[in-house]
């Protein structure tokens, strides 16, 4: 591999790169401050950069780059590079450039047209936008081509290297479990607490929150936080990354979760190495090994009782009225408080994957020409009370929930049950390496564990696929074991199985 | 001129005008947003930027179209857009790419410096930046070529068409009249008006301002308003205007009058035509037509008795105790008070151009290669003492104060002074057309006004150069006798001169 040729290839790759940091800037933007009007031009924009980003990525004299340095072959760094550019240019060769533009600009509108609709709980209006995504993208799926199923070119572009014929089967036995858990927490019928019933000033949620993020080692001179309909993580990069949440008046806890799982995202890409910025090494695994950091810090570490312990006198101090007399014990459960609920974001560790199998189920419907998209509202509900007895009252709290499909992202939500397991099997090497985390949440001490996740996570960027980073870490294949143990355990403690 | 040549033209500048409005907005965010952490990569991302644009520009097919369409030639819209491109075309022709990526990079992060000089009254922070930039420019300025004087070569990238050895000699002749009406005024040394020297409350500055922005007609659909450390209108077109402001507890109106500025800037944004989107024509004429719109808000409509005959009640209501009792005499006095002051974007009317010669002055002589950057703390301090007999206590007063060379916007300057000659002579054209302006805004009515200049400057895009536009509205060549006499006026009469 020749000096100059690798120079020359990271230079390109790099200008690539800033393309999708324009991108990445603009999507944040659209989500937190774009103004309505806006919208036509920032698709227009959106797509421009998109079809850019695929000329320079087929550009003849990359592709030779690549093919000369892939051929002649290392396994540093470099090879990483080489490789993972090679992957995603294979892919961007068998695409046309028009429909790499019209994919972006319509995902762009159909993002618009979803806010509206969902705004007006109208699913008329977003299944037109629906229908035409679902039918651009499965023209790029039938372009760049797939092994076994259709769903696996989706899949793809989140989880690389996954398969859904090895997915659905680990999935479906997570659900095996799980139904029965969810059944006998249910059926204890446990009443929530009434003192957590009633308006929590939003200022001071919010001021709480800030003072989380910050706890949990997140750097603010690298990132900062906003308010958007659909909380998310985005941003560019290592020195630039930014969360995103919603409050609502009436809950105390759904923005301060929301806000631990988007910095569980924000710590991972702030630990990406920063030397190899620009170029694949210093991108994440995949999207599930992303939800497992988010997962971990929401659930294991901000669900647990001695996160609590530490935390609820700091809450205490923004809301000393309202959480006079509250213990540690009784603010463990209310914050674990399992019951069927209609919002994904918003479900607790128990039911949260049955959320996550129906949409997959339905995904890969949609994807195969089994369901029309004007039967999504209706699969929704029935599967909805199939699978947790309840049924939506409209669809603005059903199938528009999401942010998603309307954003291309098709082929995502199993990644988020992947980062589950995950994040459960690493945490359990975690707990192995540095002893007794829970009497270090109880002090208030996260940066062991942080340190141990930068070491073993988030400093080696895309040198390892999601499967063999596990594997190296935890000694064994992805599995559903640790997971279910875990939640059998704690859940059994809360509701005296 | 074939119509698919044409369309592929179009197809090809709309492109290149969306990597413009990334970079706007990358801009925009780096002002309002941005993490301490990020400028390194924002800079590299906008010198890529710069580099693709660039490259799009002089790629040999639309080099090609450009010449063909230019020799069949039209008169029409397309001829405009046809022939600005040209323009641009030319000049990036002669162009290294090199240069044009080193010299954005060097912008960006030059532009932190100077945050970071400017909060620690530090030049010598600054100074290798300006210097580095300053040689950039340069460098530019001699590839591009130029005819006279090398300052032309910058000029002309602010205000097209324009000349410094005309422009010199009209802003020497405004000195001239300018100099004994601010001596005759600073004479009288009238006192300020206590009761305006106290806190007001920032929150309800902003409500105030809000409430204005919209009262002068500004879409709030389509553009928003933020804070940072400069003030100014960003954003990507007419659909998305990016007004920011900066408060301060112990001015009432000194953000008030930047709004209003920023107001006059994003309503001439919001009225260009639409259906050129992305092409020249859909671009303002120059930035001294620009700064037109601006300082007639804010000077000729916003620091007019008329204007707070309607507004002052208002502004009472949000600050009934402060504003007791302060008639719209009074409060028309206070903002129109001049005085020999050091910040330029808060100095009144009449003093406001002389801070503009002074740094019309020393960039003359930067480019000339006369003046030192290390020499240029202490000739702006003497400067100063010179026009308005004031010395300032720290660079962070004195020429550390403004943006523009930190952003390499070095020949932006004289367009401010330039800006105030139009705005002043097109004001007398509207008096003419539309009667008793002083009637309408007393009444709250300003809206026959925007239509006027909807008419006759925004919807008319880039379709005439500034030279063109004000012969055509209002008969004559641009002069300085308007601007002069309607100063005497007014502040014959606030100072019984």
């Amino acid at each position: 591999m020749s000096e100059s040729q690798y120079s020359e290839f990271c230079e390109r790759v790099r200008e690539m790169s800033d393309l999708g940091y324009a991108g990445g800037m603009l999507s944040w933007d659209q989500e937190t401050c774009m103004p309505k009007r806006g919208a036509q031009a920032r698709a227009q924009a959106l797509g421009s950069l998109a079809g850019l980003y695929h000329e320079r990525m087929t550009d003849p004299r990359l592709v030779d780059l690549v093919e000369e340095l892939a051929a002649a072959g290392t396994g540093d760094d470099a090879g990483t590079n080489v490789r993972e550019v090679r992957r995603a240019q294979q892919r961007a060769l068998r695409l046309p450039k028009d429909l790499v533009v019209e994919l972006s600009r319509t995902q762009s509108l159909a993002h618009e047209a979803w806010v509206e609709a969902r705004g007006s709980d109208d699913f008329g209006q977003f299944q037109p936008w629906l229908e035409k995504l679902l039918g651009l993208q499965i023209r790029v799926a039938e372009a760049v081509g797939y092994e076994g199923s259709v769903y696996n070119a989706f899949l793809d572009e989140f989880e690389p290297y996954a398969r859904v014929e090895e997915m659905a089967p680990l999935l479906a036995s997570l659900r095996q479990r799980l139904v029965p858990l969810v059944a006998a927490i249910l059926e204890q019928d446990r009443k929530a607490d009434p003192r957590f019933t009633r308006e929590w000033d939003v200022a001071r949620q919010e001021a709480f929150g800030r003072q989380v993020i910050g706890d949990l080692g997140f750097d603010w001179d690298a990132g900062r936080l906003d308010v958007s309909v659909h909380p998310f993580c985005g941003g560019t990069g290592p020195d630039d990354v930014r969360l995103t949440t919603r409050y609502q008046a009436d809950e105390l806890t759904s923005s301060l979760f929301g806000i631990i799982h988007e910095t569980g995202h924000g710590l991972y890409e702030q630990g990406l190495p920063r030397d190899q910025y620009g170029l694949p090494v210093c991108e994440s695994i995949s999207l599930g090994i992303h939800e497992s950091q988010s997962r971990m810090w929401e659930n294991m570490v901000g669900r647990s009782r001695a996160f609590w312990e530490h935390q609820l006198p700091r809450l205490q101090s923004f809301f000393p009225d309202e959480l006079a007399g509250v213990s540690v014990d009784e603010m463990y459960r209310e914050v674990n408080r399992v019951e069927a609920s209609m919002i994904r974001v918003e479900a607790d560790e128990v039911t949260y994957n049955l959320h996550i199998l129906l949409r997959f189920e339905l995904e890969q419907g949609l994807v195969a020409g089994e369901i029309a998209v004007a039967d999504l509202p209706g699969l929704w509900n029935e599967r909805m009370q199939e699978y947790l007895g309840i049924c939506p009252a409209n669809d603005a709290e059903g199938v528009l929930q999401d942010i998603h499909w309307s954003s291309g992202l098709m082929g995502y939500f199993p990644t988020y049950a992947l980062g589950n397991l995950y994040a459960a099997q690493l945490f359990v090497a975690a707990r192995q390496d540095l002893g007794d985390l829970d009497a270090q949440f109880a002090r208030g001490e996260t940066a062991r564990l942080l340190a141990w996740l930068r070491e073993k996570v988030h400093s080696r960027g895309k040198r390892l696929t999601a499967s063999e980073l596990v594997q190296d870490i935890t000694g064994r294949p992805l599995g559903i074991d640790d997971l279910m143990s875990y939640l059998e355990k704690k859940f059994g403690e809360i509701y005296s199985l």
